[in-house]
């Protein structure tokens, strides 16, 4: 039986928007599962990093989310990172970056609760996430065999800070599904150098970058819209009932 | 009337291919027409710019053509390069460079006799062209205003030699079609930089830079199925008859 504390359960159209809690390690973590109403039996399912300052139902996640769930029969699962949304802001540490909390972790625990649902089950996980969600991303999809493609970006790969204390470039290395890695040539958060060596640095035999004109924030919508055949791709197609 | 010479006209399938000649300014061009057998009226028009060493029916092109003809009632074009193919070899150059012939504007001609062929018609054309396709379609993208949009790769942009002495830099920049570029990451004739010099300086508001992993030969598969929804999404649909 699933560990996960039910909040609220709602339903607007085709979509059932469900939140929950789950302590993981002593952490509460908030998520959201989005699924198709009447669904039963076991289906692909997307996890959605999202971005810092943003949170699990930021507006990209929402509508990305119910697009699988409406036409593709999906489900979707996001959950709030250390320190975002739902979860008390906790210390900043010095030098003001993210909170450190095991969110490698806690996806694993979601992920482990949501699947004993009779309606999403054990099928092939996808996990997306740029910016932060790149960071938080590599080790999650480079340490949990039950993802099967991921689309990353907006992320890079330093010789200090950030990516070097965490053995992020290993992680990196570790991961072999297939990738897709987006990218924007005037982003302003970002080097694109630093980009290519993190693309690089993958040991997928399978990995597009995609470099876009634009700033961080302005991913065009017709990279957006490879996303969804991307998962289809490489997750199957779900029926609402199996 | 078109002023194409007829060499042949043969069926395989649903596929009817004409080879043909035309004389530009002296030079003789031969060219293939692909089209779908029983078709009437305007269709898209896609031209193949194929790479060096090669000729206009390598593998490649012959298997875009079809499946382009078969799937989408396209109709595509592709000539010879100067120098290969059915085109007698020319002197080389003191440094053993393809002989240089004006090919945007033997492409130019061939496009506006294909045109004239009322199962052609004038419709909105494409460009793919990789490696050479892109040295010698660049210049014609930017000059040639019936082509709405294209896709480009495995060639850069250098401060010297083949791309300096032509204006191809001043040709990129005023290309505003959208415009996908491919790229390979272990390219053992085209460094990463100087592609994405090349796709720093296209004009295109709306250009996407596709990397994969790999040498020159080895663009993926994955990556060579998305070009036929690019053309698709901006060429629009094609019936049999119009």
């Amino acid at each position: 039986m699933s560990q996960l504390r039910i909040i609220s359960e709602t339903s607007e159209g085709f979509v059932k928007e469900m939140r929950f809690d789950l302590e993981v390690d002593g952490e509460i973590v908030p998520g959201i599962l989005w699924t198709p109403q009447g669904a039963s039996g076991s289906r692909p399912l997307v996890l959605f990093g999202h971005g810092g300052r943003q949170h699990k139902r930021v507006d990209n996640i929402l509508r990305s989310a119910r697009d699988l769930v409406v036409t593709e029969h999906y489900a979707v699962l996001a959950i709030d990172g250390p320190g975002h949304g739902d979860r008390a802001p906790q210390p900043a540490s010095d030098n003001g970056d993210t909170p450190r909390t095991n969110m490698t972790a806690e996806w694993q625990a979601v992920i482990t609760e949501v699947q004993k649902l009779g309606y999403v089950g054990e099928g092939p996980i996808g996990y997306w996430g740029v910016s932060m969600g790149t960071r938080f991303g590599v080790p999650l999809v480079a340490k949990e065999p039950r993802i099967r493609a991921a689309i990353l970006g907006l992320f890079g790969l330093f010789d200090e800070g950030l990516t070097e204390e965490s053995g992020f470039g290993q992680a990196a290395a570790s991961i072999t599904v297939p990738l897709m890695f987006v990218y924007q040539s005037s982003d302003e958060l970002m080097k694109l150098e630093n980009g290519i060596r993190l693309y690089d640095a993958f040991g997928s035999k399978e990995k597009s970058m995609h470099i876009n004109p634009g700033g961080h924030t302005g991913i065009p919508v017709s990279e957006r819209e490879t996303w969804k055949p991307f998962f289809v791709n490489h997750l199957g197609k779900a029926r609402l009932s199996n």
